[in-house]
């Protein structure tokens, strides 16, 4: 219900702004008897942290994580758990024209007009940085889940920078880690360094496509139909920033499919059904089936460029707007670990809430 | 948190399967005052109902909606509306087979995972009929809708089948009641009459994308994150069955769009801000621009279909199966009024939302 | 966070009127598997059923349950189960002075302010038929905890009518299905018997105490602060019609207790901790002990009497107004079973909840 | 859903340990444009902070919160507001004995049982400290309060201290501050000084009873059933560390009440209907009347005092047990700021959640 909270049982309340003192998550509903250190949450901030390259925003933040509440001799104790980020590098500077003028593409209008006064400051908290506690929340998911479905992995990566798309058949899981974009084909990698380069001299930016592929996650997870797995992740990822659309499996190439191609036949296998496809991402009638669960969003271009555009002002004023700073050239880059955190999330959410349901049993076959 | 609801404070739940004796939608928070007539809401259940034309399934339902509380003298009370519509159709049959074999596309195999036992007749709570009890629904939304924002307005239409897209430099909104496709395209109308025919001759079933726009939306609904506007849309969109993808405003291919292309300028109009082009779908930060609002969602093909597919059965043996039935070849065209079901009770949801926080102002500009 | 509905995990939300053509119960996250006949819902609705004997409401309802959804061959698939009571005895009659006036100590005032319009037939929403969709609702809980706790019981008496207690040194649950009261003390409902009478002769009625005790609770359930179980129970009786006040164990008494006193001193027993009191009702830190969770709430007596009160019309006129009718003289009784459906329904949520979060696993002791 | 939250707009969740780095909570929901500033949330936390006389813990806590998040310039943004009270008074000590034993009356049995582990360090998440966090999230709501319902008040104040009540003859508001019983009687205030003195040299403590009344609230916040004002508030101050019973209006006293004497009469006043008394304690059906909201809760005695108990240890020995410490004789005393601090969370989120479903109009009489 809450407007900055999502799952059911495991449960994220984000709060925080860019320039403010600190952000973070409020983490409810946890099992208990977890190892939850701020090392291993570090560890996957550290993924998602601004300034590591040329091809991320410049500011410069630790973003070193503390655990307030909810752990006990580095265990979870089921309580709350409190997740600080401070904010450092806060760069003094002058907002007057960001404060009274409406950057086109940001929020700055929406909120203008829903609250009647905004944080103009880094975005306030429409600002990518709060991604930051989405990124801690999903490493104490993650830990969940190593206990509790040890073979589950997560791995995030890009799959498009503007028009320029992997080549499937390069694809190489050993790459996503080896260059800046989390690509798994090294030649696109090479490729969209350039075509970026170009983009951030011209004072212009670019979208992008994210995959993250959750594999090992038990079959029967989800529901029929409004918590259904797809619908949560569809959620989940169109909660961060500039996401503006969400597939599930064959996405919207579904739609240019037959019956008889799009249908996922079924063989029995050494350890239960095995399916011959994966047209469906993992997931029918909103239920996990046992294999990858594959999802993918888009990611507009930064909207924060040196380019002028024209808008108005909070006096309603016509003005020309460049918007200087630190921006990501392509803000998808960074919002790969972020998409990882949040399928942790839900994955760990629907978990806990079949396990409550149907106490974790399988219908059986054979 | 429950698992068949969806909304904050304008909340519905749907309940019943295909051949039970009854289903339906529980509507919860509905303001006070609204005139809900049963016959309002047929309107919107004769649009999506079946066996109206060759291109849908030939099951024959009234999909008569019965009032059951809530209202009083023709009017909401404020208390839960129970919207009841008895299935009369149940065709008697010979489900041996299905009882047996997971039909590869639906959520056989993972209903009987999950819940150890699954309604087979007619798929049960997974079949597309589930989704008369949102069209209901959304006919209580619309009427909300239509005493506290007069000039809102929901369309709905089909804008690809199979791989055969629509022609938007020939789009007539008039067209779309006047073929079986809700299609604005009356060229495109013709061809998919041919395409679809020749599929379901081949027992054969097809995708589609059905696109959604909600004009007249106010400015200001939403919020930041998790209970953002398009949040939200997209898990609408994704609970409705057999949808694979959502898209807002440019959907998958801001991918492709540099920020000097996507930015939507802003400059004063006569009654506030206007843009000068929509790429963001009419949200920005999570919160309604004012501008329509556009969502896009694929449709997988109908699963069910006359040629044979391999499969397993409960007891584990290795068949082919061929899904016998009154089966639509393009599920997504039923589809279309789904949307807009959905659209109306996000929209009001988050209008109650916004009241209630807010208070409805708006912060002024110039 | 609707306005009808209760649980978390194991959701109830309630619907109808009085004098509307049914009322139910829409209950969602049963889990699957489960036997759930409408003959053994029918038990419980039949214990709370008005016209069986004079000290309740002469209005003549079979009080027939439905199960519309939910069920296939007699067990629960784990989808929502609607439950609906058809209204049959709607005697026809006129409305015209309750219609225009607002019965004390009833609803009808705060309704009008609020929504504007009231369903003034019969009470509308705030009747206590409502209560039937929660005894039916709570049949439901009742069936799941009989499989997934097989020793857990509730039971429900009244201690006090008016100012007259049960004495309990004369307790005996096998009294309470002898009287009409559910009453444990045999002295006790034969006086109750006679005050009643003349409590109705003389045109008044009068208020009650009802006690519920859940034995055999395993140890475990409930949450710290929000989600106490405590707390739940709180919140489940004060939503009963006309309920008062609710006391966990020794309830407002614990305010004249030292702590020597209260503390329920711990040993070993065979099969765990044992206390050597139960101060606590079951319940320490909002999760239970093990021991019996023990509740009582107070009922105000029916407001609908025969004797003349002061009240003002929809027009604002001062009256004198007689609430004809078939009433019960005290309400409380007909709310022992309706208290047992409560209790089921929160425990069965909490046992889901804790199994969701925690997998049911216990810490150890010795 | 959450175990954590509470509050359906309003949301608070409060996180924290007795004895970890800090407590505080997460506030969702708050409208925008409120002021909002720490010295106000101050004032609040000032009243409840320990150690301020010989009848509270002896524990030295400045209890100084920290805005984090939410506002700007002073005002609340509309998103979520961030409170954070550091733990400074962590008393250095030897926790072998509490870590190993289970205190009768106190949590650490129960957490044991389900969390397999717990904090032992001065109670852990069970500590009244928690409290803190909830006065911080009253003082926004009051702020809000403030300026939506200039006119609305709440007043908490103790009306039992052990088997001693106020003398409701000598009931003085201004009496309230000016002891340390927030006593409004001065001479019940003088007598229990004496008998906690008393009780507290005799190595005990007491209950207590705890009265909130808010006036100025306006008619129509609640619900008919679920969410009903009544229900809401039950949950709230149940939710309070200690706290065994909640009474609205005549509470307990209800059940010997007859019909006539408890009917509250309504007469036409200058500004809409009055009543002539007030056993209802201000709601109806649920919804606000705009009479006076009254509320009492009883407050176990302190569990922790210097008389041995016999209890268990983790290992299953049994022991006599005295809890050392700088505990409350009267835990009572310091929960009327939580109590008003609930109540106030509680009307706000109805205030909010009435707005959202009705606009806030109302009825017309007269």
């Amino acid at each position: 219900m809450s407007f900055n909270t999502f799952g059911h049982l495991f449960r994220v309340t984000t709060w925080g702004e860019s320039h403010g003192p600190a952000l973070g998550a409020t983490v409810d509903g946890c099992p208990p008897g977890v190892e939850i250190e701020a090392g291993a949450l570090q560890h996957w901030l550290d993924k998602r942290k601004p300034g590591q390259n040329k091809f991320t925003t410049q500011r410069q933040e630790p973003d070193a994580v503390r655990i307030l509440s909810g752990t006990f001799d580095g265990k979870s104790t089921g309580t709350p758990i409190q997740l600080m980020i401070e904010n450092t590098d806060q760069r003094s500077k002058d907002y007057g024209e960001i404060a009274k003028s409406f950057r086109p593409g940001h929020a700055d209008l929406t909120y203008h007009q829903k609250y009647g006064l905004r944080d103009y400051r880094g975005g306030g908290r429409s600002s990518a940085r709060e991604t930051a506690a989405r990124v801690a929340a999903g490493g104490v998911a993650r830990a969940v889940l190593a206990q509790l479905v040890p073979g589950l992995k997560i791995t995030g990566y890009m799959v498009q920078v503007g028009p320029h798309q992997i080549d499937r058949a390069r694809f190489d899981a050993t790459q996503i880690e080896q260059n800046p974009f989390w690509c798994p084909d090294a030649t696109a990698a090479a490729d969209w360094a350039v075509y970026l380069d170009d983009l951030r001299k011209n004072h212009n930016s670019v979208g992008a496509v994210i995959e993250v592929v959750a594999s090992g996650v038990p079959a029967g997870l989800g529901a029929p139909l409004y918590a259904k797995l797809d619908s949560d992740l569809a959620a989940a990822m169109m909660s961060i920033n500039a996401v503006k659309a969400v597939e599930i499996g064959e996405g919207m190439a579904a739609a240019a499919l037959t019956g008889v191609e799009n249908a996922d036949e079924i063989r029995m296998g050494a350890n239960g059904p095995e399916f011959l496809s994966n047209h469906a991402g993992g997931i029918l009638g909103g239920i996990s089936t046992g294999q990858d669960v594959v999802v993918r969003f888009a990611v507009k271009p930064t909207s924060s460029i040196l380019t002028p555009r024209r808008t108005i002002t909070t006096g309603g004023d016509e003005v020309e707007l460049i918007t200087k700073g630190r921006h990501d050239p392509c803000v998808g880059i960074r919002a790969v670990p972020v998409g990882e955190a949040m399928m942790a999330c839900v994955i760990l959410d629907h978990l806990l809430m079949d396990r409550g349901q149907t106490g974790g049993v399988r219908g059986e076959i054979g």
